[in-house]
């Protein structure tokens, strides 16, 4: 065990939530194993039927923020588990329609493998802790500009993704 | 003071968050020292009272989530301080009765000393910053299966300590 | 790119974070470069002009509480960007009043630049994600005392400054 696995299995999970957010298909794919496994509320398949899953229904919000937290892994060789906490916003139009304006609270609980290309996701459990019911409190926001500051974008143009070209090139 | 030193202060504070929330009692004493002093909301006492005055109030609630984010310490040879912002979700039966469904924000505010089995807290302030009423919003998850995927639980059947006993055995 | 700089990078987030919610316009102008620039919702300036805004407005707040989780940096020679999710829960009286009592998601959007002093933001765009209206559900802890436990405070009294200068003096 180095700590630079354990470095590495905690920016992949943050990695996942990154392409999440920001509808990056690939980029989710990118954190499974080739022969990953995936169960969430309401899936259960392969890393492939999940991001297709994830296909149709992403796009039904305005937007998701999986935030994330507490993360502890433990590795023994080639394999590893971890664990970690979070909560997903989910917000959407009508801002009062409570099936797409909720939080929940999970878990994150992985069996990560190392492969090749490095470490990635053999099999997640995302567990369900809570759910808060947030229609007719959440709203998302309208209007870039220097009165209201930048919005988030889940395509190319998100202000992140127009840093990083900026400034790394 | 080293990496290693402050990363072992950070995991002993994601490991009691970790037993608060399984009802792991042993595993919460097991972060403080010997001569562990306590000041919760509620509460200021030995490690060994706290853990008795949590047995007795935590079975009241349907669960418990500690999202902790935001951690910083300081080493200075066998002492430390470490400040770590969190957000503590409480939900229970009835849905509806405030004293059970609540979110507090708070900081642990930890006293951290070096002992022969490694970094302890000495002295913990769980510092409230907020508390906002769920009541009536928060939902605790209801059947496990493949259409629902997993649920939490606070006993040793949790998905993640099946996972740890499958992968590394 | 070395692990040191990206501790360092992901720690000035968090004494960013801890300087706002304690009013220390000294420690939040320190995170920020000389020349350092800020775009965050209603404001876009230089980090001087910045801090003379936040000078204006906290004080109209009986507090804020900056949780982050997520936070993934990328480092080039002297140049950086950081992305870091949060939540920030602003709390007021009247409690029922929504401008001054509401919880919102953003991303920090991060330029570092390496500097003589070490890691500073350069420039730096609050994203708005979503805002949660919180009126008449959050509460500010009120009353000190062994049955209420400690306050946060925001100033030099605050539990975890009054904590390090006892041990680490």
């Amino acid at each position: 065990m180095s700590d630079a696995d354990k470095r590495e299995i905690h920016e992949t999970v943050l990695r996942y939530c990154r392409a999440v957010d920001r509808l990056d298909y690939a980029g989710i794919r990118a954190v499974y194993a080739d022969d990953g496994v995936d169960h969430h509320t309401g899936f259960s398949g392969t890393a492939d039927e999940f991001v297709a899953w994830l296909e149709k229904g992403l796009p039904h919000l305005d937007g998701t923020m999986h935030l994330v937290g507490n993360h502890l892994s433990e590795v023994d060789g080639d394999q590893a588990v971890a664990e970690t906490y979070g909560t997903a916003v989910h917000w959407g139009t009508p801002a009062d329609l409570p099936a797409i304006n909720f939080t929940s609270g999970f878990r994150y609980v992985d069996h990560f493998v190392r492969t090749p290309a490095g470490w990635r996701i053999r099999e997640r459990f995302a567990v369900r802790e809570w759910t808060r019911n947030d229609a007719g409190r959440i709203t998302a926001p309208t209007g870039d500009g220097p009165e209201n500051g930048l919005r988030g974008r889940r395509d190319a143009d998100d202000p992140f993704e127009l840093l990083r070209q900026r400034v790394l090139g």
